[in-house]
């Protein structure tokens, strides 16, 4: 029997009546003749309210803790999602992370996949059990201690045992109706897309897109899993993200979407001494910080002074860490000054054919100069431009180049945006 | 390192602050020199919370799926309680009931500890680690599923604990004092005792003492582990609970306590043929719907008629399946019919000194006599009278037999009652 995993967020099991709404659903796809692995995250703010608790009693708990801590929130919803399955007449067993294999690396709060050994939750399919898994948390390999998984966890858990039970599709459940060309509050004209690459999805995760986690595609792209986003809310087809077969043509569009992030910050090392090894010394010191940056833009040097400036961006909760970092190797590498500016958005374009499309750049920087938006860093990759801008201009510029690329549907009604939650 | 046991309920746990004080409790024996073991329940309501979800959500939840919601109650206190420990600059590494090796029969909700093996929890220890164990729960032995204890489960682990781990005692806090002579809120002179066998504290507990459950009591009597009952708020020593060895010459008095029980009710089969088999025939039938009985009664057999009355008492909440189990075999017993009376309440005199000391019956029914209690039932050990009286008459009762042995305390000071939880 051919297997669907599904995976439905906190937002989708707020309540008792959201619990049963999921229920039913999964119970659908049972009856249409598929064997359901289900994987939940903590119900709506089950995960805050646990946060809270440990506030209260320690300012800084052992990781250890947080996690045997935070995994009761899955275990809880896990077990009601199986509660309103039986209701319905159907049989439901749930698992923890631990013992539906789940295993980790061994860091508390941001462990990472290493392996699915699914035996129990196979035998459980195979038994005509509807299997429910608790998302976002794990069992380390080598001590056995609870883990979690970080941001996106719970999308991630999906994915890997999507591809460890060789499911047909997983598909991620939300409050949105799928991938749109872009955010639909900040572009109330984007449109919802069909399909869409791996590889594209995941230059617009990597570019701000919320959707779905950069993590989890990663992994579905690896193991060539077919991730279907959708609505909990309605029946409505959402959109496939796969990497087309190879020698598939797929009539594709040349531009995907557009993503924006207004999380970055930018950190300007000024003055630096245009010597070979500043550069090398200025990264591995943020790198030595536990910190990943991502645009990169050098100055040409002047010609009079032999200084260059170095500039790179990183989430704004880092900057501190990395000024500390970087005051740290100043004496070394003899830099005159550290900027901070947290006023910063990125925007990025994506499409898969842009490879073999002349002209996208020129369109893009025409739109953005049109709209009045100075740019002031650039970063590309094949199906990839990003670039640098004023934050207050940032959703005017999105919709610039929105509308530059034909992206804007011709009628409201097809970019209803199904919620906030994210 | 002598290693100390502590359990600490639902009430010492009620939020972040009772869970703040309990850590510095524990700290306190660890710095003392001890090993220290805590076992702890879930949280005041979450219990209560959690099982309304579940009612929520199904009206008949699978047992199994139960299970799985309410260990996350003590999941989360248990890693609450690390997490204090931890701020206060000890190291506490928290587990389940599985992770401590908590091994248990198969049947979910009622589980019972088969055997413990409690290898991380002593690596734990010999590491420096204090350890907190989630109570109430085990994991099954042959099928490897969550389960739970049940009733007084959390003071079964503790005490399975203490076993396993060979501990010097094993401390139960809750928001009494220790052990009382009665039920402080029905006998205002009732005194706390300093001392009690085990194996009057069995008998208490089965007369209706809440103070520790019957199958922690029995647990700690099999493996001869001191159980000390004492008071999460304050430092004053409570009872011990232990046998005295062997050879070991007790000065004890020879009443340890009256409890009392109004939670049972008395079935009454009327016209029951005095023949042989038809007593077992009742009782197999009562058996067969899983329920437990306490106190039989069989009158005399009139001589004309051939016919007996047979009465037996059992929980109030059993009383709709023990009539309808009955009426099943009626056809077959052939007795008249039944009667079914829930205003009864126990009363049962518990004391060691019973065995050698004469005139203890003759003293307690004379005070219940002069009281003008009359006495419907009468069951005997060799260290306890029981006896059903009518519920409106059971404090009435309890007050004139402890004063009747003396129990009274001289000072309202000595008994003061330390909470209403239990």
């Amino acid at each position: 029997m051919p297997i669907v995993v599904q995976k439905y967020g906190g937002s989708s099991l707020a309540d008792a009546a959201s619990i049963k709404r999921v229920a039913r659903r999964i119970t659908e796809t049972k009856r249409a003749g598929s064997d359901v692995c289900v994987v939940v995250s903590a119900m709506g703010d089950t995960t805050d309210e646990l946060l809270d608790l440990a506030q209260e009693v320690s300012p800084l708990p052992p990781p250890r803790e947080l996690d045997m801590l935070m995994t009761a929130g899955e275990r809880i919803s896990m077990a009601l999602v199986a509660m309103a399955i039986s209701d319905l007449g159907f049989s439901a067993r749930s698992f923890t992370g631990s013992q539906a294999g789940v295993i980790t690396s061994a860091e508390h709060g941001k462990a990472k996949i290493i392996d699915v050994t699914p035996g129990r939750i196979t035998s459980a399919l195979d038994d005509g059990h509807i299997v429910i898994v608790a998302g976002f948390q794990g069992v380390s390999q080598d001590t056995k201690e609870i883990t979690t998984l970080g941001r996106g966890g719970s999308d991630t858990t999906a994915v890997a045992l999507a591809a460890a039970l060789k499911a047909e599709v997983c598909e991620i459940y939300s409050d949105v109706d799928g991938v749109f060309t872009a955010d639909p509050r900040i572009a109330p004209r984007a449109s919802k897309l069909d399909r869409l690459s791996a590889e594209e999805m995941l230059e617009l995760a990597a570019g701000g897109s919320k959707i779905l986690h950069l993590r989890c595609v990663e992994y579905a792209r690896r193991y060539n899993i077919p991730i279907h986003v959708r609505s909990t809310f309605t029946d409505k087809i959402g959109t496939i993200v796969v990497d087309p077969a190879e020698g598939e043509t797929v009539e594709a569009p040349i531009i995907a979407g557009v993503a924006h992030d207004p999380g970055d910050a930018k950190v300007t090392v000024v003055g630096v001494p245009d010597r070979s090894g500043m550069a090398a010394a200025i990264f591995e010191a943020v790198a030595r910080a536990g910190l990943n940056i991502d645009m990169i833009v050098q100055n040409v040097s002047a010609v009079e002074t032999g200084l260059t400036d170095i500039s790179f961006t990183l989430p704004k909760g880092d900057g501190k860490t990395a000024l500390k970092a970087l005051e740290e190797i100043r004496p070394t590498v003899g830099f005159h000054s550290l900027q901070f500016d947290d006023q910063i958005g990125k925007l990025s374009l994506v499409g898969a054919g842009m490879r073999t499309n002349t002209g996208v750049s020129a369109t893009f920087f025409k739109a953005l100069a049109d709209a009045g938006v100075n740019v002031e860093m650039i970063s590309t990759s094949e199906i990839r431009i990003s670039v640098v801008t004023r934050e207050e201009r940032l959703a005017e510029a999105v919709r610039a180049v929105h509308s530059a690329f034909g992206l804007d549907s011709d009628s409201g009604e097809a970019v209803v945006y199904a919620g906030t939650g994210r």
